[in-house]
């Protein structure tokens, strides 16, 4: 059964990075998934958390914000700032993304500074979290660069990716869009580095509970889908200035 | 003494349009005004505020929520879903966007419906407030133009620009940047129906105040540059669909 | 036509001010101006605003909070403090009170203080806005000069005071009371300095674009009336200890 | 030994009613008593709490707010529309209030309405909430006058009044000023209905516990000039319109 | 008529303390009081509240933070956590406990410390605060032998203990359950100290108010009980380490 | 090398469940797992929310609230009710909760209802979130049992069991304690159904990317773990009423 978009099971959805879309921030990055985009920001603060200062804890921090603006979605979402707080799904988003492009980092070797990693979504068609975290990655890895041709110590250990995978009307599928999302029996993300390993795998069933086997194949899917981002990240990075 | 980004007194900054950034809304138009970028987007929800069902008020609404992305501004602003309110800086502009825009239809002809005019500042460099009007009233003019081709009633009187005057270092200057912005003697912003008339004066002693021969030169100023919006805002709503 | 309390176009109502209504702050003010009543009181904090300290900017600061008890107005308005914020329209006011206000006084010769101007309405009738400010005014000047006494700095440099002027069923109206206001066809706050000058003016078509001409003979109403509240502002601040 | 004011241990401060002091309100009446000068207002709304409706409870509803100007105080007070909340103070007193104030009346003849009693102390010198249930027991007492005029049901049963009594420096003493209540080894507030039952008695010791014998002078101080208000609240009843 | 449980009018429910039922906190005790059942945990914070140090006052503070679990009462109660407050039924419930311990302990002599008392409401039957109160005094008291026996300075003065009385069909009755509770005409909380006097008294007519004959009946009931808690506070506080 | 409990990498702690703790929900269930304690509670509210019948989808909800008394942890913890909202980690873990007993049951049979799932952290010594699915499987068991015996419809599916694995000192272990989990390289938590398939993975690098062997071995630990568990969950379901 073909997917909704024509694509093959294993076929990644066309991706776009356009690094400097913005002025101010140390680095920026838009990216573009089919017809996600998410504008994400790196922008160094000289100051560190409370919580390290009180536990005396050295180096540096990197910390993430998520927001959706409110006419990205089919239907107009409400905007946070009018709600007053971030909602339950935002929070998880953004905790999961900070995670892990701390990996991707020795923050021991960081100085006494935080980096913001600012993921808004400005349209959104499924994958944003997955979309933040690999743009959010080229965006650090830029600002770091930038930052230490400035003299400023580099704490970059190596890139870091995310795609989603899931079980659609029973087959196994990579990179889904909102209209597969929205029907997905089971939906799973997952984050790795550059160098093969996971660093975060979140698999749900929202349907049906699954097994090792398809644990296994959602696995095998995400790894090929992560190898080629790998590649169009390492690309844009050659290009960036 | 030439102006600080080498524009002439009179002189607008570089304006461009371009409708239908986003994929979900009726309509949406990124403005690039400078380095100042602006995305509007115009969406209709079949519902009226509740205090028009109490006054039993006949008619539509139009509205607006504004934002600025934390990485839009040089030094990174807080975000306003994570403190937990709109700042009063975001709330009076809001407010200033909704009240002009209304004046460019007639809510009565509107149908029961509401449309959100949300304006969220991607860049900043001064004027955020007057590219939101200028793009929000063509993201609107279009929206009414496809929801009157689906049938619905069209409410539409007329296009409504904004640009802001100001004094720096004793010069009257039109379309203040940034730099010039925050050293401004006086800023006023004014919007402007296309017939000419004004909508909205606003202006503000910054550090001296200003006699009425001067208000008058603010206004000329005014008039000439709203009057070369207009013109963009047409060839915009020529182009789009 | 006559106006609806049967005043002339260009006549102000009524305006009594009380001062020392209250016994804790050094200055307080409570001023009639027909039926709105505003309580205004300044009071000095040995401190100054965090951004003040951040961008070590020398002088002090003077701030304003505005409020309005819930039984003030026609029907009962809901009590800030139980909704949980301030609203819009409370925001947009507090911040031109405050901006006013700072234009009448020198902040770096006012050592480092903050002064509050707490601005309560306690009865409404149109026009709380300008009442705030010309109370508020006569309250500081009081403040600065009964804290010069006693041997602190004085920054003070003028008075401001501030009036509505309007259109009303086609008629430029002065100080419109809030049956007018809430059906004027354009409705516009001034503030002036006592050398004449305009330091805030924000004008708003409600119902209808205004155009140049309307402009002007609104200021000139505007300006007969603050001259007349100049006059008794003077002679408050003689009788006042 | 003499009180700080010169009064005897059983003697009231001056108490001074002034009704209608608001044009808004059905009833609003302002009391001085001593410095403390609190605005009270009665203002029916048609309608009952939502969990009035859910019980299936028949009847009306009387509610109190309080809230206390930011320069009331002697330190000028954070003023709660901008922290956001209300205090703990508060809202124990309001529920104080709004109690006792219920004990006056039969609310299942009082119709679907809602009575709110808006208590705002506009000068504070201790002794306010007692000042409180005082002033708002007679403003209760004219709404319902003016309501049942109007053809309405009247549920009022009889007038109710508050006092505070304490020990300081060892001494019972009636009608606490500012300076003895920060000073008293036993606080003590009593409400009582005009047939001379006691409505809400809490005594709290501040300093050091009291025995049964100290708790019944407490209680014949309050009885006493409790007795004494209810004279001066029946005299203002019959001077109101 | 007999009590709906049962009970003589001046009988105590059954009352049992499981101290140390928590693993962190210096002393925790589980007070069990028929169905009512509430753990209380005495912490100490090396830090006092900014006002003590702003007002430069030595010593340390005790204060309490009352809560009740969604599913302690008999329909589900609202989260306080999720509704984003706490509600003033909570906010007067802990203020009354931090009041009452505060006078078990001479404060100067506690050194720099906070004692924070948590009393969360398990399961509900009437009584919570009282419970409270018993419970947290027994907790504290064992926290401070513990601290002193590790060297700290022991500001402990004499156990608190409270309860309920009040009147139910006419009848006078100690330590109302639920039902009692919420079909009272007057409902009274006492505080005592193990010396016999009075920390604290509520009494609040519900229904009808009452008279000195039976407030003092009232109290001689409370205190018969307080007796008894005493006695069951201190075999506890034998038993426990 | 020994675990610092000295139990074998595969070993569960000890686990107690106490059903029927509260007097008042349809069911509860006191976990005791090693010291960490949760006490959970099974709440039916005849209503679902608002977004189900916005979208007019049959059936009913499940959902879940997590919270952490203040005492339960080493360094007490703030309480959410007094900060003003839910922090990010509690919002995480009660969305994984509501998640995962969702799939336990088919809720287009459940009627229209709500059950409301309390999770109370009353002690915590690690895996509270695991603890909390388990224990309110139970409970939801023990509830569903107990509505369709009077005669409510019962959408019961099967059991639902989580468990913690991790990677520590570079050894997988199963059900990590509070000092192994904050010290561990990576920390899992795996949800899985009676019928042994997995409903939840989430697998978190906290300090090094891992391999698909490793993520294999903490597969069958938790899977070896979760087996015990549902013969644990069986025999309570059978004791309980």
């Amino acid at each position: 059964m073909p997917r909704i978009d024509g694509r093959r099971p294993d076929e990644l959805r066309p991706i776009t990075f356009t690094p400097d879309f913005l002025t101010h921030p140390t680095a920026s990055v838009l990216i573009d998934c089919g017809k996600t985009k998410v504008l994400t920001a790196a922008t160094f603060v000289n100051n560190v958390p409370g919580w390290m200062k009180t536990q005396q804890r050295p180096g540096g921090w990197i910390t993430c914000e998520y927001g959706m603006l409110p006419a990205a979605t089919g239907e107009r979402t409400k905007r946070e700032a009018v709600s007053g707080k971030q909602g339950g799904r935002t929070v998880e988003i953004q905790r999961l993304i900070g995670r892990s492009l701390r990996m991707g980092a020795d923050l021991t070797q960081m100085g006494e500074r935080t980096l913001f990693l600012d993921c808004d979504v400005i349209n959104a068609d499924g994958g944003t979290r997955c979309a933040s975290i690999t743009a959010a990655s080229l965006a650090s890895a830029l600002a770091f660069r930038r930052s230490a041709a400035a003299g400023a110590p580099s704490p970059f250990r190596e890139l870091v990716a995310a795609i989603s995978v899931g079980i659609v009307d029973g087959a196994t599928v990579l990179d889904l869009c909102y209209e597969e999302d929205s029907n997905a029996e089971v939906d799973m993300n997952v984050v790795m580095s550059e160098s093969g390993k996971i660093i975060e795998i979140q698999g749900t069933a929202e349907k049906a509970p699954f097994d090792r086997n398809r644990l296994n194949e959602l696995l095998n899917f995400a790894e090929f889908g992560i190898k080629r981002i790998f590649q169009m990240q390492r690309e844009a990075l050659l290009r960036a200035k």
